[in-house]
Formats: structure tokens, C-alpha cells, sequence
């Protein structure tokens, strides 16, 4: 019996969370600490060295060393895994930290070159480790995405629409996007609708991109939705990503402390360890 | 027992259908053989006068006499109703011929001025008769937008999406312009969407009437779709019709035989017989 | 200019909210202190008597004083609508309180008998005051009930869907059962379906209320949703409500202030307000 | 230039087609006749022989040799594909013969005992061609399930609506009940739902395929369409397929057409040709 009062599974993942008091970093707190195969070890924090998190504001209950210098926190909680929710900034310098230490990185930040995603894969190819970087942890985008580009090749016609709340300023979202491009990349490209089709009102027939429309809606009270919607002889296939809060995203999380486990290589993108 | 095998109810309203062989006048002539509270006493053609119906291709089994000449139709078969499913010069001709002879119209061609439709209300309220002239019979897509004006006082942010068949020429189509019409009428004109919101991809908000965005899919294998989306505080509220076929029509034509022999002046638009 | 930095209306409708720590009652104050034509002049709690309201957890820069005492609280601050978000004992004797004071109340407690009702209606009557007294908020839902009822008496043929996260208990859900009751309300009893269907699955074909098949969907991530689906010749409509956060309650708390300062008489049900 | 008017690819497919008068064998003639990449040389019918299959009713314009015996047809017209939409008993006749002639058998008929599947495999790699037998050809079906079973993957919970047209009988769909066996094969079986739950009317929480709920919805005017929803931590993901007609078919029937020519055995079901 572990101190939340129920059976610990034998040889949990010993994780520590960078950015604990993020958006993000708050949800995989808590996930941890809740998930029966994983154990909180630590936090890495640019405040609150040497406390215990169940001090900090909003933590209440939950017990773990506060680091502030990553280095000691390695050497002294030896986790298996870093989970960093922090800045692209940090998220480099931590990931390639760990992997010296021989703590397995999952890390949500974006902004890593093409170059030193190169160079970090080397290092964990050298050290047999796991690391995995994911712009993107909502499985069920993920799963999206890949299944419109599988559908693609059986359905010559698709268009995206995405729906968000009205606070959002660019449209499209970068998901439509990723996923038109994933669609476009295995399809030639092409006009859709009718040769002779016009808009009696402009922009009816959305954004194109190399020829697939997105159509984007904001309204209040949305979250964040899309739908792919493939058209063929009589029939329509649709996939819906409707995503309710941030929540949606410690399922790739979980996956990944799951997965980097057993990987020895550096993984990019979570639609790579999505089968 | 009819001629159809099974009761009769009694004092059937007597039907004679204008433009049997139409692609709508076909539908009809189905819907009034197989109602049970109504009867087909003649169909009107420009050929096959004097004819049984049963005998001209495609109407195998359903009798009626067929007349090219309406006033010898109307003199001979004495029909409660007139439904009228021709051209627009042709339909204007019957609605008025069909008043003088006490017959009630029903009629779905459009075409009729502002002027015309008041003289044919003059005389209907002259001779106390019902007649119902409408461009659209699909009861469900005028439920779609009479709903969407009275939701449109207590939200005041919604977008329109219509989904059709890639052969469609225009966007958006005239259903969504017409939504869009009914609830800018109860409602002061808005910018939607955030006031500093950007297209990275020119068009993705879609087209605006009103401040309204409406946005057109077009797909192979649909048919005709539209759904309008409320968004307010922590909710949406969604209104969609799907036309599935032609027959989605019939009901409205049913509703007005039904409807026109209670009147007493003549209706245009079947939205003012539906509460 | 008030203390939020914005112009204020002349003369805003001053509001007293009674539960601000309940979960609607927070959102409630939020919604009074944001509005422009709303101020917030008082709130009313078993503690914190005397407080102003911004030194109460959760409620920081939100000014207003907490009285205990419902009457002094009416004698002091004067305002024009009580909303009250307690429990249904204290909600009763507030609401009776409310009206002797010549205070509107707008009520989101249940548990009225028939009897209380009728009493508080003669009440508001000869006071010449509005009242009222809303089991339920969400005008979306308000407003999908209607049309499913309106809907009905074009559609022979309905069902509904539901769909709630897992941690819900009960199937169906309140309001797909009242949903129900509204549409068997217009329609004869009827047996939908094929009449030899069968079920190769028990349960297949949902719960019956009326003949009107009802199927409840319960999923984690799921918030709380309802689909009533029409069909009929070649065609069907979709009513569908989705209630992403509590905050859905307030638009339907908005516009009870708003309403009740015109009424004279007591309306039970929000539907009754709504046109 | 054919007779069609339009340019020929060099060296279209040619296919004959038994059965096409059926429903299925009508939509087949006409896809082989309009597809350029294909050359409708014979079909194969109980009746008509000798005739042209212009002169038959319903084929006007579309010229090929109609044969009652399909030993001489493929003798004298060297077919590279048959497609077969006859019944079970000739499908397997004319299956046999086909491969032994050289031509590659696309049939559409069940009925095929496991060894007479072994049987044909055997003989399809003895002559190192291609065969394909497909109960379902809708290939938008056929992803819709394949998906499913990916996301049961990452996704424990989910459910399955399925809704048609009221002239069904049998509920839950074959499709429903195939796709929760797809599903259910690669996750453990699983109560969803709170433990708690209960139904307060009977059936409302649909029929169980272990553990997975299924619900029917039947309505006039539907055709045939399918949902299944997962919902996980803040998300959901939906996969829609909807079937507007019997076309939705024929787009599995030209993939079937194209990939029988690459094989060089025999494929049962479309599933293992979609990837």
C-alpha cells in the first residue's frame, strides 16, 4: 500500500515532471500521480527549490521534492523517465541533460531544428535510450489525422472543417492544416467540386489548400472540433476529433511514458508510435 | 373498398395533378394514389389526352383520366384541388383557371411577381377558397429555418454549413442564403468571430451575409445537407435537415392539400402554415 | 466609468444573488459583475456576514457585501431581482420573502409543490411583480424541446439519443425523458419501427417512452449532449444540444433578470418565456 | 476514340459481368462502361443470349455480347476480370471455371464454405493469379471498421449507433455487430458504464456485444449509416460512414477490378486489400 492508500503495482516508472505549474504541467502532475504504473519522483521548478509540492498552491496532498537544478534532481531521484512541459527554450536544454543522465525525455514543447533533433537522436542511438518529442499529445487528433490520410487513397474528394471558440485568431487551425497535408501527400493534387462552380457569395467554398477546402467556424461556447469528411459513389466517410479540455492530451502523455520504455531510439511526432 | 383494395375513408379529398410526368409530378401522382384521404380524379398534360393514366409508361396500375384541356378537366372530374407541379407560365395560367372554377390550388412552380400573387389573393378571398403557392414543400427544411430565426433571439452568434453534391453550381446554395435572411431579420448585423481574427488561407472563415459566415461543402455521394450551428455560453445548439431524395418534398405536398381546403385566401410560402 | 473600467448603463437592473459559493451561484456573480446592464449590490450567505465579497475565496476584486440576513440585506441594498441558487427549503422562503419586499425573484431551486406555486403566482399578482422559477437554465435546451415538440407535428416518427460522460448513474436523462413527454403530448401513441422488427441483441432498439425510442451513451470525455432525430419521406432533421460547462446555465439566468423586471405575474419554466 | 466519344487508356482491363440485371450487376455495367481505365466485353446472363445488351431493357446504349454460357463467353471474348453479382450457388460455379480459364474472378456473392475457400486459394496460387470474393465491397464500410479496431487500441471506451431506414427488420445491423467483434477482438472484454448505472426504462442503455453497447435507431426516410464514438480523458473521437445508395458499393467493386490484376492469389474480404 502506497501512501494514496492503495496497491502500487511491482517496479513502477519513476517520473519527474519539468514545468509542474503550467497548463499542461499541472494536468501530468496529477496524472502521475494518480496512474497506478507510474510514480511522481520529483518536479523541476524555477521556484520553490527544496519544498515539498504539497506546499505549493493548488498541490495540496500531492508529495514530491521541488528541484530547481535539474542536475541534482537526476543524481538524487534517478527517474526513468522526464516528462518536460516547459519552454522550447528549457524543453532543449532538459532533454539533452536527461539523456546524459540516462533519464528517458518525453517532451511537449515545440521548436527543435531539424539539426538537433539529428543530433539528440544520435546521442539516444548511442546510449540504447528512448526519447520521444511530440508537438501533439491528443491521441484522438492523432488518430484523426492518420486515418484521414489511409482514406485518402480510396477517396479522391475531403474537405476539413474545423470548429473553435471565438477567442481563437488564425484560421485555419494548424491541425486542418497538418492535416491536409498529410492528405495531400498522398494524393495528386486536385480541383475538387464541379469545373464550372461559383461563389455567388466570396469565400462559400472555404480556403484551399492544394485543392482540399477548409472551412473554419468560431463561435463561443465550441472548444475544439474537426471534422474530415470523404465524399465517393453514394456513400460519405467522416472522422470527428472533438476535444472538451487539456485533459485530452495526457492520454498521449501516459502513452509515451509507456512507450519511451522500451524504445531505443529518439521518436518524433506520436503518430510514429501510433499503430 | 377501393380500387386499391382497402377502405376508403369517406369524402376523400378529390386531387387533380398538373405535370404528371415531371420528376415532382411523378412523386405526387404517387403520394395521391396511395393517401388514403385523398383521390386521383384526373391528371392534366400537355399529351396522352384522353388516355388512362395507367396506359402512358410509368404509371402501371393507377388509373385516372388524362385531359390536356384543364377547364374540360375541371368541367368533367370536379376536383377539390389543383396540385400544380409545371412550368411557371404554365402553373400561373392553372392557378388563376383553377380559382374561376372553385378548384384550390396547390402549386410549386415560382415566378409569380409581387403583383400577381396579390391579384390571386383578391380572388381567392373573393370567392372564400383556399390555394397555396410554394417554391419550397420540404416541410423539414422549412422547420430547419424556422427554428433557426426563433433560436437566433436568444443566441446571437451562428454559422450555416451546406453540404452538397458536386455537381451543385453555386454556392452557397439558396436554402442557406434564405436561412441566413430570416435570422439577420430578427437580429441587429454583427461581426462574428474575434475582432483581430486573421486568414492564413484566404477564405477559411467562409462567406459572409450579413455578418453571418456561410460555408459550402461539396462532395461526390452527398445529396443535400445543411446544418446551422448557435454557439453561446458553454453550449451549442444545432439545427440540421438532410434531403435524402426528392421525395422529401411529398410531405409538404401532402401537409398542403391538407391545409388548403380549411383556407380562405391564398398562402405563399409554406412557413405560414407551419406553427 | 465604474470600478471595472467600463461605462456602465444608466440605470441598471441591481441584482442580489443568494448561493454565491455554490457552483451556480459562482457563475452567477461572474455573469452579474461582468454584465453591462446588470450591477451586483449584494450577496446573500450563511457566512461570511459583514465581508465584502473580494476578501472570499475565489471571489477576489469582486466587491459587493455579504449579508446573512435576507431581509436586512433587501432593507440596506434595494435591489430590483433576487437570484437565487440555494437549496430548495431556503430557496422557498427566500422567494416568499423576496416578493413581500418587492424584490423579483428568479429562482433555480426545485421541490415547489403545485400548491407553493399557485400561492407565490397570487402573491406576485396582487403585488403586480414578476417571479421566476426555473428547474431548469439552459435556454439551448429550452429551446430544443420546443422545436422537438413543434417537429412533431410534421414528423410522425422520432427517436432520441443522449449522450453523458460515465460517471452518470441514471438512463435516460431528465430532460431526453421530458424531451419525450413533450412530443407524446402532440402526437397519438404510436409503435415506431418495422411492426415485425426484432431485436438479435436485447436492448438494440433503446427504451420506450410512448413508442418514442430513447438511447442513452455514456463515455468518458463525454459532457452532456442530446440529439432528437425526426424522419420522414426521403428526408430527416436533427435537433441537437451540447453542453460543454455549467456556463450554459447562464444565458438562461440572463435572461430571467432581464424578463422579470417586465412581467406581473409568476411564469414556472423558462419555456414559458421563451417565443 | 471509342464509341463513347472519348480516349481510350491503352490496354483497358477487360471485364465481363455476370448477373446484370440484378440491383448490383445494373450499377457494375455501368461503372465498367464509364470507367476508362476498364472494357465491358461480355456479360453473362440466364437469359438474352445471343442478343446485344443495348436491346435489353435499361442498357440502352451499352453495347456488349450477352452469353448464357460462360465457357464460350470466356473462349470467345478472353476476359481478363469476371465480376460476379449472380447468386451463392453460381457464384461458386462460375468462380471455379473462371480460374481455370484464366480469368480473374471479383465476386460479390456469400456463401463460401472455409474449404471451398481453401480450395480456390489453392488453385488461384497453382495458376499465380488473383481472385477476390467480398461480401461487402462499400470500401468507406470497410474503413469506417477498420479504424474502429485501430482507436480500440487507445481508446477503452466507445459505443456503437446504427441507424436505417424503418423497413429493417433485425436489429442490431450485421455491420454493427461485425464491427463490435472487430473491436472487442483486441481489447479485453470490458463493463463500460459507471458500475452503478441503472437503466430506470428498460433499454436505454442499448444491446451489449461484450460489453460494448449497441444502439438501433430505425426511421423512415434513413438509408443506412453508422457512428461509432470513443470518448477517452476530455476527447472523443467519432468515425461516420453514411450510405446514401447502392453506388457506395461499386467504388469497392473498381478497387476489387484493379488490385485482382496484381495478385497472385486469392483475397476473402476487402479488409485485407485496404490498407
Amino acid at each position: 500500500m502506497d501512501k494514496k492508500g492503495r496497491e502500487r503495482v511491482n517496479n513502477p516508472i519513476k517520473v519527474a515532471v519539468a514545468g509542474p505549474r503550467g497548463r499542461m504541467g499541472r494536468e501530468a502532475v496529477a496524472l502521475v500521480h494518480h496512474a497506478e504504473n507510474f510514480q511522481l519522483v520529483a518536479v523541476i521548478d524555477r521556484i520553490h527549490d527544496g519544498k515539498d509540492l504539497a506546499e505549493v498552491d493548488g498541490f495540496n496532498g500531492i508529495h514530491a521534492p521541488v528541484y530547481t537544478d535539474i542536475e541534482r534532481c537526476f543524481q538524487e531521484t534517478k527517474p526513468d523517465v522526464l516528462v518536460d512541459l516547459t519552454t522550447p527554450e528549457t524543453g532543449k536544454r532538459h532533454t539533452e541533460i536527461a539523456l546524459r543522465y540516462g533519464v528517458r525525455p518525453v517532451v511537449g514543447t515545440t521548436g527543435f531544428s531539424q539539426e538537433e533533433i539529428e543530433q539528440l537522436t544520435k546521442l539516444a542511438e548511442e546510449k540504447e535510450m528512448g526519447a520521444i518529442i511530440a508537438p501533439n499529445f491528443a491521441v484522438g487528433a492523432i488518430l484523426m489525422m492518420k486515418f484521414a490520410q489511409m482514406a485518402a487513397k480510396y477517396f479522391t474528394d475531403v474537405e476539413i472543417i474545423e470548429l473553435h471558440h471565438d477567442q481563437k485568431l488564425d484560421a485555419p487551425s494548424g491541425t486542418a492544416v497538418k492535416t491536409a497535408q498529410l492528405i495531400s501527400a498522398v494524393r495528386p493534387t486536385k480541383k475538387q467540386g464541379h469545373p464550372d462552380e461559383k461563389e455567388t457569395l466570396k469565400g462559400a467554398r472555404g480556403a484551399s489548400y492544394d485543392g482540399i477546402p477548409i472551412h473554419s467556424v468560431r463561435l463561443p461556447g465550441l472548444i475544439a472540433h474537426q471534422e474530415v469528411i470523404f465524399g465517393g459513389n453514394g456513400q460519405s466517410l467522416t472522422i470527428r476529433h472533438d476535444s472538451f479540455h487539456r485533459g485530452s492530451f495526457m492520454s498521449g502523455v501516459k502513452l509515451s511514458i509507456e512507450t519511451v520504455m522500451k524504445l531505443q531510439t529518439l521518436v518524433y511526432g506520436l503518430e510514429h508510435i501510433i499503430e
